[in-house]
């Protein structure tokens, strides 16, 4: 529909937020059951209508093929019965979540007589920005939705019909269970200056969860007013000391590197100590037979021909790929140090067998998540046990690590006394 | 002491960020024992030096009279033996808080069998940007150390002399102890460019805490890139509810009210509802006895004619004085809407003696405290059994309401294993 008068991103933006905020007080006054089935109900409507979404997605594949969008692109892109299920499939199973909800967090009793309760609420309004896969908008909202934040989505261009198709399920179940549909609002158009609007939007938007590749996490970060839950890198070591069991060593650093290696927890440097590089060849083998290339410096290749020379920037480098780059290091303060200079504080582990050894790695690493003789590949929520995640944080207050339902939450005191006066 | 170039801001905050950076990491590392000691010796420095301490504060008192600064400023900027005193046992007080750096949050083992905890640890660098009074330099300082934090003191200009000398000792303290001296760190001039600076340096500085008057935090509010934890207003609202005992109600009122008026945890703003309204007149009696000035509306004057007019901008002001607002309505909801229209999320409270009613209240209105039957005056760290606080947070992430030495630590996540791979 065309208007007269076309309006500009802050008035969009001015538009929805003030939506956002009364939507989520609404929710926050909600009950979990509301949510719940509101999730439930929407999964059921995927479900009903799967030839619509293959038909708004059929859309976008059409209009990406004339863009001549390549392969991994367009697989990100498409949307089947499988997967279409597997959306509403998401839904039930956030539904079926706890409630992050006011849980009391800590209660106490100071010498004052008053009674104090850390009580847990929602945010309060979530914008998420994400690129090209579809289900994002179901997986990030129904997130939202049940930690009572409003959300406020902003898809990647090219799957804009996939995702305003599932939005509009979304909003129409929250309607359907009296709840306010505009718990879930996506903008309304491809305008990149919305991105920029909804960044500096610190009056209606609490914060900005960024799910994407690098270059996305990196404009959120430089340009956004609101504070920000991700991670740039995830640039993460194992360091492998004397004191392993050297076949557990190599099961893990394999695993760490190889299981999914375009995953932000996959390992990207190894850091072996002189007391285990006489164990290198067999990684090297373990490695080689899976296709996985091996740069290391002099020590490592002096250890195993078949490792290519490093280059500085190897140490720096997220290969997301079947690459892996070895230094050898001469004891647990060298290798904390090669994590510090070059590490991007995710997750970074040590394989020991010495306890003693690893506990004052973990008690010193300072990494999202530090990890003694296990694969980087469990830095997830749902490993965690938190259920689902809405992404991954690097940043220091509030959320760090996974962030899932508990981080979308923040707290409240509740102070309850008997007429107290302060003296 | 001239120096041929002088360094622009940036140039010293680049300087200054890294020093503080590797200092934080030297002290997240510290025991427990080194940093309280650290505290105690310069709480010794400070007992031993009171000499020089009154004379670098004649220096900044003669300035400030030469600049004709008044009676209040005057006062909040004087140190005598009692203060100095004052600063020292503030130091040993906070040397004997529990550590907040840790503590195991959270521990848990999902069914991957991994073991996992979330243990808390320092932030990292804290700025502290604050006014007149030089005590602030020690007491922030000494909550950073105990938390393991490094911090970048920014003192006001009239204090200048005062807190470089409190400063000093501090800095002799840590290294005495064998700690970074540059864990705490002062900006080196008083040029206003610096603190722009500082707001901008992430890089450097995970969180800013303002200490200071509206204008400050508005400042650092507006410009800072970096976290801030702070609160603008503390326009805080009591709710009498007709079930509330009257004599318990007046004394709680009178106490928010007038104990400390211009505290940010004072009340501002009465709702009296209906069914209260009847005791009105006992209420103005208890508050024109000790000088208070009354403003309402309609309804509240046609209860006690001694009541002002009120004026539309009486419902957002912060008196800090010894005024109260009082508005009638017909029941929770209203009050609740009228909180939400013109709170600051600070603190807001119930007076009842319906159970239902106050939890109704205490679940529904969303300020960092919310309280049942106290005095509002009781939203400060100490009261909350914090030991002290840095400040009062009306933000939503990380740390809200009273910010003790907790709120000054993040945490990771300690991932122990026995060789699991991700399946």
């Amino acid at each position: 529909m065309a208007t007269e008068t076309t309006p500009s991103p802050e008035d969009i933006i001015h538009r929805m937020g003030p939506a956002a905020r009364d939507a989520a007080r609404q929710l926050a006054g909600s009950s979990r059951e509301a949510r719940d089935e509101a999730l439930r109900s929407a999964a059921a409507s995927i479900r009903e209508q799967v030839a619509e979404l293959l038909e708004a997605n059929a859309r976008d594949l059409e209009a990406a093929k004339q863009r001549g969008l390549g392969g991994a692109m367009l697989d990100r892109l498409t949307l089947d019965g499988d997967r279409v299920e597997a959306i509403a499939a998401g839904l039930e199973s956030v539904a079926e979540l706890n409630d992050p909800v006011g849980r009391e967090l800590a209660r106490w009793q100071p010498s004052n007589g008053l009674d104090i309760a850390r009580v847990a609420v929602p945010i309060g309004v979530i914008g998420v920005i994400y690129e090209s896969r579809p289900n994002v908008t179901a997986d990030a909202a129904a997130l939202c939705v049940k930690s009572g934040n409003a959300v406020i989505l902003r898809g990647g261009s090219e799957a804009v019909h996939s995702n305003r198709a599932i939005y509009r399920v979304l909003a129409d179940a929250l309607e359907a269970s009296a709840l306010p549909a505009a718990a879930v609002q996506m903008v309304p158009d491809q305008d990149r200056a919305l991105v920029g609007a909804l960044l500096q939007a610190h009056e209606y938007v609490d914060v900005i969860v960024p799910r994407g590749g690098k270059g996305l996490v990196e404009r959120v970060q430089s340009d956004a007013r609101v504070p920000v839950f991700a991670h740039l890198d995830g640039n993460n070591h194992l360091y492998w000391h004397g004191s392993a069991d050297p076949t557990m060593a190599i099961d893990v650093i394999a695993n760490a590197k190889l299981r999914r290696p375009g995953i932000c927890g996959a390992l990207e440097t190894l850091l072996v100590d002189a007391g285990a590089v006489e164990h290198l060849p067999r990684l090297v083998d373990a490695l080689a037979d899976r296709d996985c290339e091996v740069r290391g410096d002099d020590r490592a290749r002096a250890a195993d021909s078949r490792i290519f020379e490093a280059r500085a920037e190897d140490w720096d480098t997220e290969y997301l790929d079947k690459v892996l780059a070895i230094a050898v290091v001469d004891d647990p303060a060298a290798a904390m140090d090669h994590i510090q200079r070059h590490g991007s504080r995710h997750t970074d582990g040590i394989l020991a067998g010495d306890g003693a050894v690893a506990e004052a790695f973990l008690a010193r690493v300072d990494s999202a998540i530090v990890m003694h003789n296990a694969s980087t590949q469990f830095a997830d929520g749902g490993e965690f046990g938190f259920g689902a995640e809405i992404g991954i944080a690097t940043g220091r207050l509030h959320a760090r690590g996974p962030v899932g339902l508990e981080q979308l939450t923040t707290f409240k005191y509740l102070v309850r006394g008997s007429g107290q006066t302060r003296p």
